[in-house]
């Protein structure tokens, strides 16, 4: 019996015109983190079982990831997401790290899930991370590298809506205003998480049976649901109005304004369900109406690098899958066909290979990137072959160019014809080279 | 108990000073592969346990590989090499691809081995193969771009040797002109594979008793170690002068030549532990005397993409590991001081963070990559935080600077400092980023 020739179920193979996109969404991703300060780092797929087990969602450690004993015993698992793995790595360097860190990293990520649009075991997720900033300036800057991202690739505001609320905010208006117990509390935000995957009537219901008779008696269930109404932060109750949080969010607002984002909306009954969020979260949204759900979000963690026995520090961050970042740039047309990067494909004719290579040796020194068939078939397989992989411009070589070292070529989406000498024809190509950057 | 901050042993975390290291020399490795006309693919790090059964070595899948139940009860194997993958993925579209198929990737890969000098589970591996080739000329192609990758890096010929055989004339010798059979001969390679690693008095004995008696008396095990022990092909029995293998490795010897390798080493005790090579094979090895060892390999596997139940194609391919190249850079003295991508770091004086935006939103649209110090600390705190990172350029930012539009700077390695407009300032570097290419 032969063996299957399918990748394994939701991971994907990756050829070249598949990598080539890759590499263009990564190349724009890396240089628009590297413009706003973020330098690249990376950690090993494979880490220790318990590294994930206290600081990702419940859902996500018992049901979703690659959980085995290595030969040695230990229990590893593949990276579920990278914020662990950076926090580790942020904390063993503790003292010697010059904050503000500013990291970033494009690590594939494996989630055992069923595989859907949008959504498969294997993909690749860009993490912003800044650590050691208090300030809402953090977040300010988390949501400027995410809104430039997007622009990066063509994206203007109305394509997408980025949502922001405050968990502190959620959590002092539950336990102060509403006097709710950390029980209730935490089984509240849960549900709120779910609030937009299910039916409106569901929602209330649920929520409605979570309050005591003597807090439905105070309206608390209709207080709630009006607090997680506001589409604005002047729509908060006023005992809100002046809290840490809403002048926190206030101050976001006003400087995400200041930084030409018109697209930012306050949205308190967004949670993010990762537990490990302590602040500000926020979440992008795609505005196409066909396609109207959440790309990507983070937020502020405090927490995590404190777990590993070193003083804590302040961190901001976001995830940003590829496949729903290739889902919104193809759905809005911004995904540009990318051209292969040969940019010569040498047919020879006769059994002139030993001859060609200094002519082809010549052509590589200068720069060119050059693939000759070197397979010695007939010239109509070799254009055939050329066609496939995707070639624009095949040169012939022969005996007669080889004796007078002159190129003859043939732009096979135009048709056009010429022979050049290899000096020629590489500024020809290096213009060309030039006229696509 | 707090967690560790340790990774997974015998795999690394890569801090940007690393990872800079890394996409240095995978930069280079890319730009060569891609000057011989070959394209980037991936393939899932995650496989069917059954894609590595039959073609690695035993040794690598019953004591090396990280393999378990996924969820569903499917066997898995996080990749020990990527030749599987790669054959899997050209059978997969045997029909539509346009031969000789030049791919190459650079994937992490996985090995439960004792982590040693040069030697860790998790590492990086260019793999370079050219499909659909039945000649030499492929095997050529291959040492050239392999040769042409180290000396990318500033190596000379003398730093290292190419090591070549041939299968097919070992199985030849061993065969037709010994006569012995197959167990023989699987046997003897076998140990012929382990020659180098064992006393030479321990291999001949070895040797001598694999054959029969009347083989002894024959001399058999004679003509054996003479046939190791040839230096050139000339040094071979004269019954394989005439052979098609002989006549191969003339040629390839030849071809290289002209393209000017000289040091390429015929080596008929080179057989390369895996199991799928078919012809001709070949080991890169470094020629300093403190670290004599094999870098890198490969060689001609012709049967692995007609596992999968589709025509064969013949195929030559290498694979080169990072750890091992970085080793070999690094003793040579070829690895260059790789510096931060941050070309400017900004210290803020006094809080002016917002009035600041636009001057370093003006830095960064004309194409600066800026890192903004908003941590609100005192001056020689961020100065010093700037320091420790390895910024070489600060520029301060004040009330003075913000009205006046113009930039202080100052350079911590040279002391130099200066005052700038933005315009002269990103002139200044970008200046600086060409002279560094």
């Amino acid at each position: 019996m032969s063996l299957s020739t399918q990748p394994y179920k939701g991971a994907r193979d990756f050829y070249p015109e598949d990598k080539r996109v890759q590499r263009y969404m990564f190349d724009v991703l890396r240089g628009v983190c590297q413009r706003f300060g973020y330098e690249e780092y990376d950690a090993p797929i494979l880490e220790p079982t318990e590294l994930f087990a206290s600081k990702t969602s419940d859902e996500i450690v018992n049901e979703q990831t690659y959980t085995f004993e290595d030969r040695g015993g230990r229990s590893v698992t593949i990276r579920t997401e990278m914020t662990p793995s950076v926090s580790r790595m942020v904390a063993a360097r503790r003292q010697e790290l010059g904050y503000p860190i500013r990291w970033f990293s494009i690590p594939n990520i494996w989630r055992y899930e069923r595989p859907q649009r949008g959504r498969l075991r294997e993909f690749w997720q860009l993490n912003v991370d800044i650590f050691g900033v208090a300030t809402v300036a953090a977040d300010v800057e988390a949501m400027q590298v995410a809104d430039s991202l997007l622009k990066e690739f063509g994206a203007t505001s109305s394509m997408y809506q980025i949502r922001i609320n405050s968990r502190k905010l959620v959590n002092e208006f539950l336990e102060k205003n509403l006097g709710l117990d950390e029980t209730q509390t935490a089984t509240l935000i849960r549900l709120i998480d779910k609030k937009d995957k299910m039916p409106e009537a569901e929602f209330v219901a649920e929520v409605d049976a979570l309050f005591s008779p003597s807090q439905r008696d105070k309206d608390e269930p209709g207080q709630l649901l009006q607090f997680l109404g506001a589409q604005k932060l002047e729509d908060l109750p006023q005992a809100l109005q002046e809290s840490v949080s809403t002048t926190e969010l206030k101050a976001l607002f006003d400087q995400l304004q200041m930084s030409g984002i018109s697209n930012a909306q306050f949205s308190p009954s967004l949670m993010r369900g990762f537990d490990y969020y302590t602040d500000i979260v926020f979440e992008v949204f795609d505005t196409d109406p066909e396609n109207n759900r959440s790309m990507f979000g983070g937020g502020r963690y405090d927490g995590l690098v404190g777990l590993f026995g070193v003083e804590p520090v302040p961190t901001v961050g976001f995830g940003m899958g590829d496949v729903t970042l290739q889902n919104f740039l193809q759905s809005h047309g911004l995904l540009p066909e990318i051209a292969p990067e040969i940019e010569l494909n040498v047919v020879l004719i006769g059994d002139v290979q030993e001859k060609a290579a200094p002519l082809v040796q010549e052509l590589r020194q200068m720069g060119l990137t050059v693939a000759v068939d070197i397979s010695g078939r007939k010239l109509d397989k070799q254009i055939q072959s050329a066609e496939k992989r995707g070639a624009k411009l095949v040169a012939f070589i022969g005996e007669s160019e080889i004796k007078s070292n002159m190129v003859k070529y043939k732009n096979l989406q135009t048709g056009e014809e010429d022979t050049k000498s290899p000096q020629r024809l590489v500024s020809l190509l290096k213009d060309h080279r030039k006229a696509l950057k």
